[in-house]
């Protein structure tokens, strides 16, 4: 059979049976981001009612972030050779495209993989259960989303870091680099961050206030 | 230079500069097994005075796994090249010794790398936090206590998984195997599992009994 040049970096990784992409990267884009506002706003409409503004900002975030792990992480976890896809199928697609930005996706990369399968199978369910918690005022719900975030944060981290020990020359070029491998993941470190400091900030005020915690009069020792 | 055989598995390999382990297995782990205990009846006699029985082994454990992860496991992240290392340092021939359980110690596997890197610089300093935080009976304790296990529970998690994709044949033998790769790596997946329950529980017992979580009643929607 003969090889079908891919265009990832390094030049020299073996995709036998690479089939190219066939959709545009806007065509890509458009059917991610339209879905993803489809979702947000029935979130914001149907179950954001009576809810704070960040209350409801936080439930699309989980649904947004969540069905990402589940449906399109999710794939790629479970479908090694998307690469070899024929079909068009649209997730296969969506991997072709940000192996630009990272050809560890296409290349089977085990740390990517990995991370990929406690995103796609423990974070991702657990980012819904988040919008549960939020909407039925749950007592566990700041401390699943503080986890849920710190899961995130820590995948990412081993994302930049073994990257970088491998000598960080994934994308195609520095336009996939800074716009899927920078600039995509960024919001998975700036949000999980954000809400990481809201939860523990609340978490904390809540035990301050609270007589659970073990608490002997400061001045006792 | 001739290449000394290492013991490790797979045998291809390469770590050119191997210098073979000059201490005994019995002699490294007495060190940090006296070491361990000495750090731990300290912590228990000196800063476990006045607190409940749970609240001082939570504190031995701390400085246990604490300084294990910034002295053992920062060795490690800092010194690529500890197997060539000919002077005897206990903490190279822990490594040396250790390889024998996942040879991607010795042959630096960037996952490895990057779970020990975040080990080392941010979750063992946190370790020692937490030691203060529950002296102290700080209103971050739980929250900071889930947070790092949380974070042990994840590296675990990428620690096997990688291991699973790649194949699984890291040990020297089985014996390396069960006792190094299983065993030793078991406790820091048993004991942050029972702190997770513990911080988790008293968090969300907080929250219950607190008006931070804005709350409505459970009948008005």
């Amino acid at each position: 059979m003969e090889e079908t040049a891919h265009p990832y970096v390094p030049r020299d990784l073996k995709l036998p049976g690479y089939v190219p992409i066939s959709m545009s990267m806007s065509t890509i884009l458009a059917v991610y981001l339209g879905c993803s506002l489809l979702v947000v706003s029935l979130v914001w409409l149907l179950l954001g009612r009576k809810k704070a503004k960040v209350e409801k900002l936080l439930m699309c975030w989980w649904a947004f972030t969540g069905l990402t792990h589940i449906i399109l992480e999710g794939y790629f976890v479970f479908t090694p050779e998307f690469f070899k896809d024929n079909t068009s199928c649209y997730l296969a697609e969506v991997w072709k495209e940000y192996s630009k930005g990272d050809s560890r996706y296409a290349g089977r990369d085990s740390a990517i993989v990995s991370i990929e399968g406690i995103t796609a199978v423990i974070v991702g369910p657990a980012c819904l259960l988040a919008i549960y918690a939020i909407a039925k005022e749950k007592s566990y719900s700041y401390v699943l989303q503080l986890a849920i975030s710190l899961g995130q944060l820590y995948g990412c981290l081993v994302y930049f870091i073994t990257a970088i020990l491998e000598g960080d020359n994934f994308a195609t070029n520095s336009f996939y680099y800074y716009s899927y491998y920078i600039g995509a993941n960024g919001w998975w470190i700036l949000i999980p961050l954000l809400i990481s400091f809201r939860c523990w900030k609340k978490i904390c005020a809540a035990a301050a206030n609270n007589n659970v915690q073990p608490r002997t009069k400061k001045k006792t020792r």
